[in-house]
């Protein structure tokens, strides 16, 4: 298994990604192509005492960067020798099996989108993090690749988000619930209304299991493995649970910071708050997805440290391992309509 | 100043509404109607040793009482004698200041807009809850009421909203921010992308502090007095707040409830875990005003016990005190469009 690493995307590169990239060699047991300016990562290797490639590590050289100013939607081709452009370009001449990038999300949709392409009869790809839960996390699909939708997408993210849960987390039968504000088929808009049909479809032949609505507060507490959304309010559901998690985080360290007996009571719960902390990371769980492209693409954060690039370098062996792009692209007939039936506010 | 209360809504009703009711008379110096099965009541008045009716409370009989079974579009013309149709009317005819029920929100909003009517020129009344943020809450606007908006709609929140923080939340200047998925104007689907430059109209006009878009985790950090959402978005965003706060406290209640040592520490901060409890403690704000209807009208959390019907009065009592509605009625002309500018998918 060989993964493709953008050595230069993200706001610690290169040092942490190729830091990262030689964890995930040593204790993975995988293959890494770095990609980016050949003698910045040199730099990094030697300042992590490697003087020689070690076996398993290469390096393709490309001189260019795509930065957080330039414009997503054609970075990579104004930009043809950016780590973006050439590693995704290796990618598509299966000079590796994944690829992972911790730069702009948005350059690397579109170039993942227009260079690697979607698989033929998915409309859309989805951005599909897990997002931690009461019961162990759940697949969030789609999270902001696409902002407006029309129910034939949100039927394609529903197949899309259960394959994964099933072949990438190990779930046997993922729950899909369909975001919305009631339980009741006829609340949300149009839109949900209409996919909520569409889904119910395919739960009822068999093909996903299809729970029903969730909302908003029961998707936290982990009722189904697979929480379904339009871009735009999966973006507003996942940045609302950082923000929560982020702000409640900082209040309880307030909290045991106040004083001696305070910091005596964080030492007593210190496995406890461990594991508050473990919650809270996304580091923890590596990157998100790129679902819907021909070849596994994983985005980690901007902010990856060492750690949280290696994860993702796990995540993308995980996801080219798992055969759940062939799974889709083989059952692409059950999540396409008719053209007729195709309505909503998105050209396709 | 009189607070009607609905005497019979709710999850804990009518002890908790007859008990929080008796408490704001002695403590915020209010008077009160207790509408509902006046039997029931004067049941619950002896079961907190009140023999006699005392002074500041009425009763006024209504024998039905609308069920969440009950049609929400419908039940207030269903049940003309239900405590909600009853204390509406009330309210309609000035015989108290304004309107507190814990029953349904969905008939709550529908009598409201049915019985006691818009302001004139607003077109769609909004639920305003003020939401914990990092810097003391914020008011968003709407978290459910109307799904699917044009941008007009929140054109016309954004001033409730702004107005609302402004007279009864005491800030001087409010800071409102578009609820969306990304900082730049171009953000978000055409809702928010129109919405967007009405707002920026309006601030730029001074009526407004617009501080353009806001993303949700910035949202629940407190970078805005007023987020102002569709109905869908809000409640996505709310929902997810709650379902987030309610998940990490339930991690944090086993992680103090671990062991001896681990209670010892909970014993070190136990003034930081109060503290917290009331941060997530939606009874603490008291309820959510329906923002743009005539009259006052607050929808206390179903599950409210006495201190949040507690709350809510004394919140209805300074949104009756504030001005808010003769504000918004007296600068209604600028939070309208021409009828040709009325786009949106929602009809009027």
């Amino acid at each position: 298994m060989k993964i493709i690493v953008d050595a230069m995307g993200g706001d610690n590169a290169p040092a942490c990604n190729v830091k990262g990239a030689l964890d995930a060699v040593k204790e993975l047991g995988v293959e890494v192509v770095l990609v980016g300016r050949g003698e910045d990562i040199l730099k990094c290797l030697k300042e992590n005492g490697v003087a020689d490639l070690p076996a398993g590590v290469e390096i393709a050289h490309a001189d260019q960067v795509v930065e957080m100013c330039d414009n997503p939607a054609t970075a990579f081709k104004e930009k043809k020798n950016s780590s973006l452009t050439v590693g995704l370009n290796m990618l598509k001449e299966g000079r590796g099996d994944a690829f992972v990038s911790a730069g702009s999300t948005g350059a690397l949709l579109s170039a993942a989108t227009l260079l690697v392409k979607r698989i033929k009869g998915i409309r859309r790809a989805a951005m599909a993090p897990v997002v931690p839960t009461g019961k162990g996390g759940a697949v969030l699909i789609d999270c902001g690749a696409t902002a407006e939708c029309t129910p034939e997408y949100l039927l394609q993210f529903a197949f899309m988000g259960s394959y994964y849960a099933e072949h990438v987390l190990g779930r046997p039968e993922p729950r899909v619930g369909l975001l919305n504000i009631g339980a009741e088929p006829s609340k949300g808009t149009d839109l949900q209304r209409e996919a909520y049909q569409l889904l119910k479809g395919a739960g009822d032949a068999g093909r996903i299991h299809f729970v029903g609505n969730v909302e908003a507060r029961e998707a936290v507490y982990g009722e189904v493995d697979v929480i379904v959304s339009d871009g735009y309010s999966g973006n507003i559901f996942l940045k609302t649970m950082e923000g929560t998690g982020g702000f409640l985080a900082r209040e309880l360290k307030g909290m045991f910071k106040k004083n001696l007996v305070t910091k005596l009571g964080a030492l007593c719960v210190k496995d406890g708050i461990a594991h508050f902390k473990k919650l809270l990371d996304s580091g923890e769980v590596g990157g998100t997805p790129l679902v819907g492209i021909c070849k596994p693409v994983i985005k980690a954060h901007g902010s990856s440290d060492a750690f949280a690039i290696k994860n993702a370098i796990r995540q993308a062996a995980g996801f080219a391992a798992s055969g759940l792009i062939e799974d889709i692209a083989e059952n692409i007939e059950h999540m396409r309509l008719p053209a007729g039936d195709r309505s909503g506010a998105a050209a396709d």
